[in-house]
């Protein structure tokens, strides 16, 4: 069949609104599921309240920042007004970036609406038994998942058969990130300071249970949930997502056969949100199955249908014209990202597992008080980063040779393109992710509304599997990041020759590691992860102080409260509100620093320096945010697995000694580590629009 | 002046003489100082007998690995037997080699030998008051500094005097840094394990004070000080301080006017070490000053010593050959290195002085408990990276762009020189740095002999010296390891051009970030330096479970120690024993890790895989030992400072976690955080060792 643009522009529309009619399906399933219990409603609506108050704070003081960046788009971008011909282009890009941060809430707002609903069905459906419950999670995390892919395919081929241009593409990703960066730092700071204050004093001071009412951050914590892990998470991956399908698009562009590369681009994103859809409708809890095992069943079918579907595209259309089997090729580098995500999630999930070594020895290395715990975890996390570094580093280097024998330029596109495969399951991936933290509301809802000790074992179960998932999909959104990033940087590089070719200036071959501005870029660059992520975790730190005397407070003062008397309930709004303050105060400064950080070198130190900058950031985020993710995710799990009666059990030394552990992995895991990712993007996002300046007006470039 | 190498460096030789001359003089002044307490004395044996075993079993160890080595390098290095015409370029590299091992070997043992001397002498002097016994711990640490600089010096021109080849002073510098590898890994792992158990179970559990005779660990501990800190602190900066030297010479001889640049390079070094030794005549407490300005005093005095010295020598001999200004340009170089140390070691300061913020906000967050003392130590660990990072990026920017003018192929050589430059005052350095360990050592010696609070007051200070110039000393030894690497990085490549000459192949022009086989390296080098130091961590932390073991063993069946029972003594030497079979067992497998990942990464991926490894490696190395040092010293003082009774004091919630955060922070800061900085070294010289036949032998090169 001959490949037309736009049939595949059009195709891939009309699959991504497939995929939201498919959503608003489930999100009605979802909603239809019966509900009875009036105190859960009640604890239900609060949660949902607090966290409508909190977006919508997050998102006025957002669309400040917003507002701001697009004049400032506007006047520099592509070009300062005062210098182009084109001003049309200048508000091309501005109304692209302004449609990517609206998308990009919009994907956080549609997590929010559905998962504070599917939680309290969630509950219910438990009393019914595992399996109603775990579906009602599971679907209302695919409402996410598949509003959030969806929104991102529609959004970049709407710019893209509107515009064709790889700049405009560019501001709307930057969009999307933008918004996603700090929607994640603050959502992060939001769950992780209610969290942690809720556990300190409760489980630890008091020894009053997890999602006890009487906490007064308890409230809070469950409206954490979803702001930081929901809502934040769909950010995340929506702007990974796009990044990764522009990147490849910028590299697309100026390659020869330039609409057959795009429509490879289009076609291998599209089947992927269509093998997702398939994935989530056959996804059920088996006879003798656990949840675990429903969740993975359901991405490894959905791995199985991608390559069956992408292959018979690849074959049915003729790309031919490309030459050298180059279709063939490039569909290789994008299964082989597919396959490297679910490996790196593998090995990830090794050392968060309770049945692996590392939570053991974690668990045993408590015995001998916190420290121990925190050095063990730490240890582990460092020891984690290497499969996973060694896994990106292998699938871009073999999809780079794959692809280099088509031509010049296609050794770039093809690590895009393995970046685009890695996420192309990602609907998938997000509506796993999104059904942990609505399973683990569901299991604070059954504690609050007294459903009894069978149904908490239920939910008790579906969350556990939740966290087990949970290391796979973080592998996943890690590795996808790292190859995108990678990808980025070779967009940045196409963006750089353009613009050098415009003015008649030297193209770049590449950046020069023994060149010192390419180094002085990279020493620099690397610094900036730890920098941000320190900013988050003070930011926490901080604020959890502020929240947990809050708490102290409140059960001085308010009498019977601790006891649990009758009709005394605490003053959760005022946990809400510090979490809310606090998360807003911090969130602006960590994103702001990284941007401009980049500014900075950028116009001291040129196109080169920012080619090591973009290095340095990808190579120590892409290490902390390993070391981060997973040393919370054991720290995390060896709390459970001492809880579940190892070394002492719930109370012993080791058990406290494993809760500080716990309480430290918290920022690391949902907080820093995630948020990593965003940040390297934006950066990356950042260096390419502002390439044509950089190039023009560095003070040593 | 004319120039004549040979006279600079009989000049240099005799300076490494006059140092020699000099560490004698300070030995025996230290030695003949008075002693007369039994009980000090007797401890004071139990420590150095302790010392010389374990230092004995090391070597014994260490020498059948690096038997193995040379064997390996005699068949492999600079070619293949059997394929070279000239074995003997085989055996003199062997030489070299093993050479280079007894060097680093004897600076260890020298510093074992005065430390365990100058304990008991700066113990007993300060009977006398503050002023003789910081002159005795500050000329022990001297005997130490002098020692290590002066046989560096003389290694590294007798070295060049005999075979005036770059590539055997690389073996030559192979072997100080192989050995230096392991011994302050495993210094590491025996002094942390000490320090972490006797802590534990004696202050922490049993209330005891620190360093009471009853703790079975207590010995042990004493004896970390010297293996790890002493020994294992000379081995490091002695490895540096090779390092530095032969990276520029390596350059240096691949340049025009050959004589003249490597008249420079032995110049500065041996001014350097000139000045420490005035610096380190001139060092005492001036009436009212404190020990930490008598330090601080001393090393600003080298500094301009240093300044002044070696400018007139640029002045007074011609160089005016190399052309361009050329040796006022790498003067400058060398001059902006030493200057760079210091800011980077002030700001170093900044983050772990107890006036200052981090550490008071580190101790207000304690008060919340444990899991916030790590969060917010962590935090401003990350923050602390940057200032250095920024610092190194510079130097090596500036320095490079200042030389370039001279011609092709100085710009690197000035980076080199900025790092000779920055380690020139090394011998001061390292007189501050042993110092610490020594006054460390001389106030339990106090605490054992019973000398009184009086004494014990004046041990404290001078032992709180110490640990504020370590902050400063820390800075500069990793700052220099930065600027040595890449300086090192370019010394691989004239290694590789040298042998692709030879071969008749294309010459490197660098190592491109785009290129898919330097970024897989670099992928790769960045996750070493992780699991490097997790693998010591993890010693660390399994090797100390077994040492609490044992303490609450002795506890239990000692009947009267607990109570202090009059004639009742622990066995100290099960401690010492664990400690030195733990330290022999886990130290091998991490440095090994290290060489192996470099052999590998090379063997695939060719010598641009190797520059982007090697480049990955010292920008996560950097990283990662910025933060682990950094974040143990504001630990370490953020402790002490609760001690002090802010916060509610000793025994208060604050200090329980503050304890924990310095727990973490002991193997941070003293075994895995300032082993980076040889690891990073030591794989930067097997690269560049290793070129030829990389760059022969390649699967995918």
């Amino acid at each position: 069949m001959t490949v037309n643009l736009n049939v595949i522009l059009g195709a891939s529309i009309g699959i991504a609104i497939l995929s939201f009619l498919f959503a608003a399906w489930l999100f009605k399933w979802v909603s239809s599921r019966p509900s009875s219990n009036q105190r859960i409603a009640e604890v239900g609506k609060l949660i949902r309240s607090g966290a409508y108050t909190f977006m919508k704070k997050e998102y006025i003081a957002l669309s400040k920042f917003a507002g701001i960046a697009a004049v400032l788009i506007f006047i520099f971008l592509p070009e300062p007004i005062w210098k182009t011909d084109v001003v049309l282009d200048n508000v091309k890009i501005t109304i692209a970036y302004i449609v990517g941060t609206a998308f990009s809430a919009f994907a956080g707002k549609i997590g929010i609406d559905i998962a504070t609903i599917a939680n309290v069905k969630a509950a219910e459906a438990a009393k019914q038994g595992i399996k109603p419950s775990f579906l009602a999670g599971f679907r209302g995390g695919s409402v996410m998942g598949m509003a959030v892919v969806g929104s991102s395919l529609l959004g970049v081929a709407l710019v893209w058969l509107l515009t064709g241009d790889g700049t405009i593409a560019l501001g709307f990703s930057f969009g999307a990130s933008s918004l996603a960066l700090f929607a994640k730092a603050g959502g992060g700071i939001f769950t992780k300071t209610a969290d942690i204050s809720a556990d300190l004093v409760g489980k630890v001071e008091l020894g009053i249970p997890e999602d006890d009412p009487r906490n007064p951050a308890v409230i809070a914590d469950n409206v954490g949930d979803n702001v930081g892990d929901v809502a934040g998470m769909g950010a995340d991956l929506f702007d990974s997502n796009v990044a990764s399908m522009v990147a490849a698009l910028v590299m697309a562009s100026t390659l020869p056969n330039r609409d057959l590369n795009i429509a490879l681009v289009f076609c291998y994103a599209a089947i992927g949100l269509l093998s997702s859809i398939i994935g989530v409708a056959c996804a059920r809890m088996g006879k003798k199955g656990t949840p675990t095992r429903a969740l993975n069943t359901s991405t490894y079918l959905t791995t199985a249908i991608y390559a069956v579907l992408s292959a018979a595209v690849t074959a049915l259309f003729d790309f031919s014209a490309i030459g050298n089997n180059g279709e063939w090729r490039i569909w290789g580098a994008s299964f082989l990202g597919l396959l490297v995500g679910v490996i790196v999630g593998i090995s990830t999930d090794y050392f968060t597992d309770d049945t692996k070594k590392p939570v053991h020895n974690l668990a045993k290395a408590s015995e001998s008080g916190p420290a121990f715990t925190i050095l063990s975890g730490f240890s582990y996390g460092m020891l984690s980063a290497l499969p996973s570094m060694v896994g990106i580093a292998i699938s871009a280097l073999v999809s780079y040779k794959l692809c280099e024998p088509i031509g010049e330029g296609y050794a770039f596109f093809g690590i895009s393109m393995a970046a685009v495969g890695m996420l192309s399951i990602v609907g998938m991936i997000i509506s796993n992710d999104a059904y942990g933290p609505i399973v683990d509301n569901a299991r604070g809802l059954a504690e609050m509304g007294n459903l009894g000790e069978e149904v908490l074992e239920i939910t008790d179960q579906l969350d556990s599997a939740g966290n087990t998932v949970k290391a796979i999909t973080k592998g996943f959104a890690i590795g996808a990041a790292g190859l995108t990033v990678i990808s980025l940087l070779g967009a940045f590089m196409s963006e750089v020759n353009e613009a050098a070719k415009k003015l008649g200036e030297e193209l770049l071959s590449g950046f020069d590691i023994t060149n010192p501005t390419v180094f002085f870029g990279l020493l620099i660059g690397a610094a900036i992860p730890a920098v941000f992520s320190a900013m988050l975790i003070l930011g926490v730190d901080r604020n959890a102080q502020r929240m947990v005397a809050e708490i102290h407070r409140q059960f001085k003062e308010i009498i019977g409260l601790r006891e649990g008397k009758e009709g005394v309930t605490p003053e959760y709004d005022k946990c809400i509100a510090i979490a809310t303050i606090g998360a807003l105060r911090e969130l602006i400064p960590a994103g702001l620093a990284a941007i401009v950080a980049t500014l900075l070198v950028g116009f001291i130190g040129g196109v080169q320096a920012i080619g090591g900058f973009i290095t340095g950031n990808i190579v120590s985020g892409l290490l902390l945010s390993l070391l981060m993710s997973n040393s919370g995710g054991l720290w995390d799990n060896g709390k459970k697995y001492v809880e579940a009666g190892n070394h002492g059990g719930k109370g012993s030394p080791a058990h406290k000694a494993a809760v500080v552990g716990d309480t430290v992995g918290d920022p690391f895991k949902d907080t820093a580590g995630p948020s990593i990712n965003t940040q390297i993007t934006v950066v990356s996002l950042v260096s390419s629009l502002m390439a044509t300046l950089f190039l023009q007006f560095s003070i040593f470039g």
